[in-house]
């Protein structure tokens, strides 16, 4: 057992957004190694259908697996949507998507009774959410909008200005005529966006919280890790090693901006 | 040579935005039968790295050539300017790229002496426009702009209203500023927002044509055809069969949109 807390926590995405987790995992559990793979070359998942999806999610587990995991979080939320089964079913290491973890935040606070979440195409098109949120709190009304643009714009860099705003306006628009009280951002693209997006709510007079899933996620893995008596111990910060399939040095650049230190060398891989 | 000339053409393209060639090759060449790959499991090509979109273009060249075809048209901009000389050193049929084609209809007027070019960060990046006019035109200048938004707008339908009219103004601006006299559009799927463009560039006081490789496109295969004695005879339409790497129904759909009549029966495929 205590070779196997050694052992790294392995991440995936479809490129960058799961660094929102990555950084989160490593302010809440600085000590663990970590194994982050973005799925750069076929970037973004949440147009795709979700056989294509769950064959790419199988892609990122199998060689993140052959590296030596004690642990699998899938940091993409359509990835988690719809594969999340599937790989707790057949990997031999707990295996943690980022759906239940931001169902989880958004229902923490017992005043939430209208819940609006956005999220890509493919997420909000498998009902992930509300399927997780309607077994843990039934009584909460919830309501969707795909917002599938904000990912190219953030992967674009065009994160303030006319264009997001005016997109993040015309996704949330139908939300706030529900007098949501609680915005789920369902995508880790998203929070990149979160001051646009507060900005609009209380332009449009709505005072509802905007929840992101990131840090529920690092929480749900502290929580695991205990349970399984596999947190790694001492006082030594753990590695990160990241890996890409497309574009490493670009990649690198982007992850300095989400993590705000370096992220050392970035690996390119073939996954397929 | 007869029964060559009775196999199809092969196009590829990233996804949709192939069409547009595709619609003119049936209105230049009605006779001739048309395999179309569009691999929308791993669309856009233009945000991927040369050796990534080189690869994904041998995995759609690969698939088609197995069917047997006479020629290759490679309609993605992003693939034809990268893969094109190693895929007609490397394959026995004759193999046509879009930027040729587009660089050719920019230049037609001989008026034109300032020329303008949006497309994808990936075509925009390897220079081959700039590179093609110059062996064309030593004596025209040339400007270019990535607008790398404008393919996930069409890709979503946000092909009006406020959003993509931003977009395509901050995308042309630094173009007009250059007193451009045509805009090239460097991508199969900005034919799609012609009028917007077109609308701005007038908002912005500039007359300058605008171009798109389309139908350029198909007057090279026109030509390619008759110079190796490859038309096809006969007055009966040819067949147009299409495969694509993901969501064959939507893209049914959406190809009914581009070519104005429905395509079929649409077959996914897996080709890496």
């Amino acid at each position: 057992m205590s070779e196997q807390k050694e052992l790294p926590i392995g991440v995936f995405d479809s490129g960058l957004g799961g660094l929102t987790v990555v950084k989160a995992l490593r302010q809440a559990l600085p000590q663990e190694h970590i194994l982050y793979l973005g799925d750069n070359a076929r970037v973004p998942y949440g147009t795709r259908s979700p056989e294509t999806v769950e064959r790419y999610a199988w892609n990122c587990a199998n060689f993140l697996m052959k590296k030596g995991l004690k642990m699998l979080v899938i940091a993409c939320n359509t990835a988690s949507a719809v594969a999340v089964p599937s790989l707790q079913t057949r990997l031999d290491v707990p295996v943690l998507g980022v759906i239940r973890a931001g169902a989880r935040a958004a229902l923490q606070n017992p005043e939430h009774r209208r819940l609006g979440i956005i999220g890509t195409a493919g997420t909000i098109g498998t009902g992930a959410y509300p399927k997780e949120i309607r077994a843990m709190s039934p009584e909460v009304q919830v309501f969707q909008n795909p917002a599938p643009l904000l990912v190219p714009l953030v992967e674009e860099g065009w994160i303030d200005g006319d264009v997001p705003t005016l997109a993040v306006q015309r996704y949330i628009q139908p939300l706030v005529q529900q007098q949501i009280d609680v915005l789920l951002l369902g995508c880790t693209h998203y929070p990149v966006l979160q001051s646009v997006i507060e900005s609009e709510l209380r332009q449009m007079g709505s005072a509802a919280d905007v929840v992101n899933s990131a840090v529920a996620m690092a929480t749900e893995v502290q929580q695991a890790l205990e349970m399984h008596h596999l947190t790694r111990s001492g006082e030594a910060t753990g590695d990160l090693q990241c890996f890409v399939t497309d574009m490493p040095s670009s990649f690198a650049d982007a992850a300095m901006r989400f993590l705000g230190n370096p992220v050392g060398n970035v690996v390119k891989v073939d996954i397929t």
